[in-house]
């Protein structure tokens, strides 16, 4: 267990209303959060996610990034990793707990998050193109069926695997972006698992942390909503 | 690092011919290879995937899962990881190093791996849907994107960060299920990574032992095209 120096992350200074609450670097503050890491924000204006100066922290073009005095890293799973794991709160202290609450990261963003991308494709990114609404029902056919699977799995438990972990705090990051359509709130258990997530202080203090950033404007003559998805960041 | 017993994993006995070579027990399979760790299998035959047995070790009815005396798993991004932490080969030694090489391990299964399977669902599974076609250059539109960004940063490199690590293992792994349409090929370097990648002996190892274990028989009246991409287990 090292101790960490105040880390500096990125985040978007504007993001359009749909996107407010969800873009990744949530996901980071809430980790840092939970383990009483404070840290500082560099924001970005829409756009500047693509300039070299930016790529070079993050080859994709989005956010969010994490710097501080032993590491650089990007993609925020990773980074979640890193923080869960020079600070004590996020995984468990034996190995096959630990195994375990890695494994439901990667389920989170491996197995769950992908089929939730593809909705929101078809209901925002490519909302306008004549194939979105035939091809939604086999969208949503796929988000059922492992959402079917997961609130199965977690039964009557509070999270997947013993205490509150790494890999819940993903998965509730995951289920918030279809949290509006009917789909999770379809399985009372993970409507409640959600909800015990976003109670947490830690995620309101980073919720409210990320909305209180957007300062900026939208890019002048700039359709946010026309943009391919790879533009919101790591979101979508 | 703790010595690991001799782990049993699952993977199929039947796949189509498309599939073969793709099912993703060949990404844990490698990792032991990497790291001089034999093992056992259990094969599944089509269908028993979903039984409530196997279910109990992987709630979403797929391969592969895996099982020591110390730990159970499941998600093959978590075992690629627990096996690169329990035996060395796979990961740095210093911590930056370490998180750089998980970096690209979330990198690979939760930003170029989405994009790619929504081309295996365009291609395969909903090809005969009539929005397939009209939306396919939005799919390979988004692919390019990525891959271009990441040929842009392997560069001249042979891996992504330093020597090969569970980082490229993955990245390999994903970019395999594109590499008949010339999206790869496109970028010297990235095919160039993958030849490297495929090259390794561990990885011969581990594809030659999958391909091997395909003694089994389609489920009868079963044609495994017109399934969900969900039935392939964790491979799309």
């Amino acid at each position: 267990m090292t101790a960490m120096t105040r880390p500096v992350i990125t985040a978007y200074n504007w993001a359009p209303d749909e996107g407010r609450g969800l873009v990744r670097d949530l996901r980071v503050r809430w980790a840092l959060e939970e383990v009483g890491q404070s840290y500082d924000v560099r924001y970005l204006s829409m756009g500047a996610h693509k300039h070299p100066s930016h790529r070079a922290l993050q080859p994709f073009g989005q956010v969010p990034t994490f710097e501080s005095d032993s590491v650089t890293l990007f993609e925020s799973g990773a980074i979640v990793q890193y923080i869960a794991e020079t600070r004590p709160g996020l995984l468990p202290g034996d190995a096959a707990g630990r195994a375990r609450a890695i494994e439901w990261m990667f389920a989170a963003l491996n197995t769950i998050e992908p089929v939730i991308m593809d909705y929101d494709l078809a209901t925002l990114f490519e909302a306008d193109e004549a194939w979105s609404k035939p091809r939604l029902p086999a969208v949503i056919g796929r988000i059922e069926e492992r959402l079917g699977e997961l609130a199965k799995r977690l039964g009557d438990n509070d999270w997947l695997d013993g205490d509150f972990s790494a890999g819940d705090l993903l998965m509730a990051a995951v289920l918030r972006q279809i949290k509006h359509p009917p789909m999770v709130i379809a399985h009372a258990n993970l409507a409640a698992y959600l909800e015990r997530g976003e109670a947490r202080p830690a995620f309101q203090r980073a919720l409210t942390a990320q909305m209180a950033g957007f300062t900026g404007n939208p890019p002048p003559g700039h359709e946010f909503l026309d943009q391919a998805p790879q533009d919101q960041g790591e979101r979508a």
